[in-house]
C-alpha cells in the first residue's frame, strides 16, 4: 500500500478523513505511523496529495488531508484479454490497475475453460476490491473499467473494430514473425491470449480487423509476466 | 510446460529418452498425447528439438528425440535483487528463467527481513525446481545461475564493481528522476530494490561504483511486476 486511498464515505469534511478497517491497520502495523505523521494519500477518482493525522484510536484514526495533485496519466490502452483462470486473474487484475491500464475487456476465446466465467472474483465487488489493491500499489487513483465479453465472434467482428478504430492494434501472439514495437505514444489496443495462445481462426479474425500478431522474442511467457513485458515495452 | 526438459539420466541412448513422473504425466494429461505425437523437447543445458512417442505406458513412456537447434540466446544481464518474500521469490525465479536471465544475485538490503534467508525456497533443489519451471515455460535449455550475498557493504563495495564492469549499471529506484532507457542492445546490470526499495545509503553506494537510478513512470510496482517491465524495456 503505496498510497492509503479515500472514499468518499472517508470524509466528514472537505479536508477531513476518519480511517478504519484495513486501512487503519495497515497505517498502525505497516507505516507504524503516529500523531502529526504525514502519509501519501488519494482520493479514489480525484486527485492526490498528503494526510496528517491528527487523531490515533484503538480502531479508527483521523486526518487532515491535502488533495492538491492529479493522478498519473492514464495509459493510453485498451487491454483485450483473453479470461484467465481465477487465481491468475486475480494477480493481473491488481497488475493492470497498478501499471495505468484503464480500459480491460474480459474475452472468452477458444482455449479460456468455460468454469473460469462462474468465479466469484469476476462479481463487481470482488473485481473491485483487487483493482483498489493495484492502484494502492501504483499510487493511482482512477479506477480501471472492466467489461466482459463471454462470446468472441461477435464481440470480435462487430464491436471491437469500433472500439479499437483509429488505435494501433496488436495481437500478442508468440508464434508472430513481427516483434513487438517500442515507445509507441499512441492509443492502442492490445489483445492478449490464454495460456496456451489464440487458435489460428481468432488471430486471423482479429487480423481481419486490423491487428497485427507480434511476439516478445523468442520465448513464451505467463499471462501475468507478459502484460508486464509488453507494457513495459509499448509505453 | 511449453518445453519438455530432458535431463542426462533420461536418456538410455543419444535419440531415446524414457519419462516418468510429472513430466509422463503432463503429457498425458496437458497434452493428450499418444503414441506418435510429437512434442518440442530440450535438453537441460544443451539443445532444443522434438520427441516423437514411441510407447506410453501406465507410468512411462518413451521418445525418439531429434535435437537440432540451439536454444534462444540469453538475455545480456546480470540481475540484482533485494531477496523477496518467499512467496514472491518462488515466481520470481520462474519469471527470469523463462525471461532468459542467466545469472542473478539474491542480495541483503536494509529493507529485506532476516526470516527470508532461512526459506526453504533458498536450498538449491528447491531454487534448481522452481527455475527449471521457468525454463520449460520460456522454452530454454539453459539454467540461470544464482548466487546469495547476505551483506550489502562487502559485495556492493568489493565485488560488485568488478561483476558489472563494462557493462551499463542500472538501479531501478522509483524516485529517480531518469527514465529507464529502451532497447540497450549492450551487456546490463540492473539492481532491484526490495518492496519498499533501496535506502539512501545503498543507492549512494550503488552510484559510486557506476550505477544511473532509473524509474518506470511515475508508478510504483511490485517486484514481479517491476522486473518483466524492465526487461520488457531494455531487451
Amino acid at each position: 500500500m503505496n498510497l492509503i486511498l479515500l472514499c468518499d464515505d472517508d470524509f466528514s469534511a472537505p479536508d477531513r478523513v476518519t480511517l478504519s478497517g484495513r486501512r487503519f491497520r495497515h497505517v498502525v502495523d505497516v507505516h507504524r505511523a503516529g500523531v502529526g505523521d504525514t502519509l501519501r494519500v488519494g482520493r479514489l477518482g480525484g486527485s492526490l496529495g498528503s494526510g496528517r493525522i491528527t487523531r490515533l484510536g484503538d480502531a479508527s484514526l483521523d486526518m487532515e488531508v491535502v488533495l492538491d495533485r492529479p493522478p498519473p496519466a492514464p495509459l493510453p490502452l485498451t487491454l483485450v484479454l483473453a479470461l484467465p483462470r481465477p487465481k491468475v486473474l486475480r494477480r493481473v487484475l491488481q497488475t493492470v490497475a497498478a501499471a495505468g491500464v484503464k480500459q480491460v475487456v474480459l474475452l472468452r476465446t477458444w482455449r479460456v475453460e468455460k468454469s473460469y466465467w462462474e468465479s466469484p472474483l469476476l462479481e463487481p465487488a470482488a473485481m473491485r476490491a483487487e483493482l483498489l489493491l493495484g492502484l494502492e500499489q501504483g499510487c493511482d487513483t482512477m479506477l480501471p473499467q472492466v467489461a466482459m465479453e463471454p462470446l468472441f465472434k461477435p464481440f470480435v467482428e462487430d464491436r471491437l473494430f469500433g472500439l479499437a478504430a483509429n488505435t494501433l492494434r496488436l495481437a500478442a501472439h508468440p508464434p508472430a514473425p513481427a516483434e513487438c514495437p517500442r515507445d509507441v505514444r499512441t492509443a492502442t489496443t492490445l489483445a492478449v491470449g490464454p495460456e496456451g495462445g489464440f487458435i489460428a481462426y481468432e488471430i486471423e479474425a482479429l487480423e481481419k480487423i486490423g491487428f497485427t500478431p507480434v511476439r516478445l522474442g523468442e520465448r513464451i511467457l505467463r499471462v501475468e509476466q507478459a502484460i508486464p513485458a509488453l507494457l513495459g515495452r509499448l509505453f
